[in-house]
């Protein structure tokens, strides 16, 4: 028995975890190990730092609940649910399809179901916008009975789950197409908000001292029998933080600007975005993955 | 604004984190953040792996509780611990020291007091060794006062956390050494054991076919007045995984092996272990770090 030391450590790990019998399990283990000791080994982590890190990773487990999750907040603060979502585009997107976004820690399964032109802010009250467009497929034909969900801040920045009665839904709903594979949504404008800073990830972000916002955005999850699923976000541009988000989800083709005036608005009163998703067409092997997840669905118990 | 990909995005996750004011805390971010992302590109990490991920580290943190700790049971199997074990003592370790072990999830502050001889098995009952000894400075010389803290299982393998009331102490406790650095303890003669694989490290090291055994050890601190805490194991040798603990915790200057007949054991009618414990003078700029620590400590509420 030879003593292990600081690099045949990683060896003998890898080598007892050689008999997993799922070659992907195998193959990723084996990364994260190789690659989580190199990081303790190029920054020379100390026991006190390590078990800093330790209660760290607790706390965030322990803080998430069925409405909040910490651990999807962690990974979008450091850019792991972005750089995932990057490589499952380049993997799977198909041709022109709309860019996808990060789905964020605010969705929720089983939104309320609206009709053409009806307003998903039920009780929250602002100043108001409408969104509108056309779910089309890759040859610019509209996809009929699609179905458009949208999940959204209200106007001072804060999310259904963040209320004091995190159970009552509101701000979020979902549309279906007309025979055009025509949507429209009348909402709130949404406001850029801080993430969750009361928790061990606002922690962190203050200790970096990075603003914590995210800008303005509307989430939106386009979902048609024979498509891939599209997850993705339209950003406002003229929010202040428009180039420094947070969580890394800004795509220069997903900004908009609601305006007066537009052509086939649905209601000329108000200040109006036009938004047409581009949706591809599911392969075979294609299982349409999303990042991100209702919490209350994530072991959160 | 420029789009991020799969590079860039790591680049500006740093940028963003440069604005940390505490020079370690971000050499350490970024570094993290660098692995982290080269490991989710080298597999490229798809999104149904990364929510896995999520859940299980959710699982982790809330399967914590003041008398378990999972996060250090990761580490443990993943062998951060061991490395971070390594790396303090490479840095630390004076001289001729007794080689460390890893404190584990299993230990407790403020054990009870025992005297000279005494046995530490106050409930669990089994086959009896006695661990005697000195404890020496770098000199050679006896250091009196010494603080010998010990825990073990019982003769099950099992600790007194892992009981039905895990608030009751057994088989561990606290010694002081005599004049002469003599310290003797009445004890159990530990049985090798399972980690505990009903949480989600179980799952994975089931996963992965591991024997998610430790080979039979029991625990020792070390602590004097002027001196390095010194926190470490002995391992009995004739335990079949001597040569596979799951948690890479063994050294061969650590292996032991009972018997009878030994010279000045304190009760020749038991199998009996002589090891003398070296402690090396603490440095000015040394704050005596362990890898562990009492699970109640540790943000599990």
């Amino acid at each position: 028995m030879a003593d292990l030391d600081q690099n045949t450590v990683t060896e003998a790990v890898i080598a007892q975890m050689a008999s997993t019998p799922d070659p992907r399990l195998r193959e990723v283990m084996a990364s994260l190990v190789r690659h989580l000791h190199d990081f303790a080994r190029e920054v020379k982590l100390t026991p006190e730092e390590w078990l800093g890190a330790i209660g760290f990773l607790t706390r965030v487990g322990q803080t998430c609940t069925p409405y909040r999750q910490e651990f999807i907040l962690l990974s979008d603060t450091l850019g792991l649910s972005r750089l995932v979502n990057l490589m499952d585009d380049q993997a799977n997107r198909v041709g022109e399809a709309t860019e996808t976004s990060l789905l964020g820690p605010f969705y929720r399964e089983a939104s309320p179901q609206f009709g053409y032109g009806e307003s998903i802010a039920v009780h929250a009250k602002g100043p108001e916008m409408m969104l509108f467009g056309q779910v089309v497929n890759e040859q610019g034909e509209g996809v009929p009975d699609a179905i458009v969900e949208i999940w959204s801040t209200d106007a001072d920045g804060a999310y259904d789950l963040q209320a004091n009665d995190p159970s009552t839904m509101d701000m979020r709903g979902q549309f279906r197409t007309d025979a055009e594979g025509r949507y429209a949504i009348r909402t709130l404008i949404p406001l850029g908000y801080s993430i969750p800073m009361d928790g061990p990830v606002g922690d962190m972000v203050r200790a970096q001292q990075r603003h914590g916002f995210r800008p303005a955005h509307i989430h939106m999850l386009i979902g048609a029998e024979g498509y891939r699923e599209l997850v993705t976000a339209l950003y406002l541009g003229d929010d202040p933080n428009i180039g420094s988000d947070t969580v890394f989800g800004v795509s220069e083709s997903l900004v908009v600007q609601p305006r007066l005036g537009l052509e086939q608005a649905p209601d000329p009163a108000l200040p109006s975005v036009r938004y047409d998703f581009r949706v591809a067409r599911r392969a075979a092997h294609d299982k349409g993955g999303r990042v991100g997840a209702d919490p209350s669905k994530v072991a959160a118990d």
